[in-house]
């Protein structure tokens, strides 16, 4: 049972921890402490061992994590020891790229369904998936055990395509649209939003390269 | 001058602020106070008035901000009051698809040049761009005073493009790549990682509607 007491920026942090433990463990880093995860990640041993003892305890005193036992309970911990099945609305140019995006399967995100608004992209090929229009939509996210929604729609959609999905059984949203939309109860959204990535990089830049806009 | 004793997890936080700014305009409202812009971004009210309080006094106890002089203010501290420059490197499936993403114009962010190390791409027509080899970089950053790279390239090949982007004289990098680069000392950078947004959503998930994988 997900402990909805931990934090969400904690949470948030954990597949970070799981990628740094992945590459450890991979280097031969049979065990860690907090201080070389946190060198790592540029975080304080300090901040990293209080993110873990919302889940228990891990380590010994003073001796640091077994590696691959850490990263197991942390795997486990974000459900990421099973398969996740995903469809996708929006198969326009950002919908095809992420299709085809090579990330998602090797972690065991699959997605298993592609649907449009726009009968003209119905039942066309992309990748291994048929188009499907939207009145499919609840059918087959029941059929396929589908949880998670990608979202690469027009802004000007995305909050109606959201609900439709929330509305047919998905929870899980991962929204491309350039939008903070509004998450019903009981769902998690997550943005992946490049202009506000950039907004905040700007902060930092602005003392060097950037062009006045006359 | 960006005063490098703001928390940078205050500095992330400062495009939602303006984002909510533009969308409370929109509808007409000219005041604003702490608790109307933290419920819209489901953040408490005195957190917002001290992340504000980094940048100096913008309203008056008890009144509130004046919406239009806020986010001013907030545009020119985060330095989105000009146009940035970026080139692309890699035009993949995923580079086009990010040269042709609508969001970043409206927004001042313009990508005005495109490389690829694969030869057979160079001279290709991506867009209204024209791919160039890596030999051209350099040359290229400076004469249209480009401040930002994005990095579109696979894994394997994100750090040595983002070195080399750096010591090109690109500052600001926002990076596609899955993997969590080193970043070169005096640079920014902002990964686009849509997986680990995922590993962060199934933590809340598990409990309903995930396949086992067997």
């Amino acid at each position: 049972m997900p402990s909805f007491e931990v934090p969400e920026v904690v949470v948030v942090r954990l597949p970070l921890y799981v990628r740094a433990l992945t590459t450890l463990l991979a280097e031969g880093s049979e065990m860690v402490n907090s201080q070389q995860l946190g060198s790592r990640l540029l975080m304080t041993p300090a901040q990293i061992r209080k993110d873990l003892s919302y889940f228990g305890k891990f380590g010994k005193q003073g001796r640091g994590y077994n590696t691959r036992f850490l990263l197991r309970e942390l795997r486990q911990i974000l459900a990421l020891d099973m398969e996740w099945r995903a469809c996708l609305v929006g198969v326009g140019r950002l919908g095809r790229a992420i299709i085809n995006y090579p990330g998602f399967a090797p972690e065991a995100f699959n997605i298993v369904a592609a649907f449009d608004q726009d009968p003209l992209r119905v039942g066309t090929e992309i990748g291994h998936l048929t188009v499907q229009g939207m009145s499919e939509l609840s059918v087959t996210v029941e059929r396929r055990g589908i949880s998670i929604g990608v979202v690469a729609v027009p802004a000007a959609q995305a909050q109606e395509v959201i609900e439709r999905l929330v509305s047919d059984g998905v929870r899980g949203i991962l929204n491309y649209a350039p939008l903070a939309p509004k998450a019903p109860a009981g769902t998690v959204i997550r943005n992946i939003d490049p202009v506000l990535s950039l907004q905040s990089m700007t902060y930092y830049l602005r003392d060097c390269l950037g062009v006045s806009s006359a």
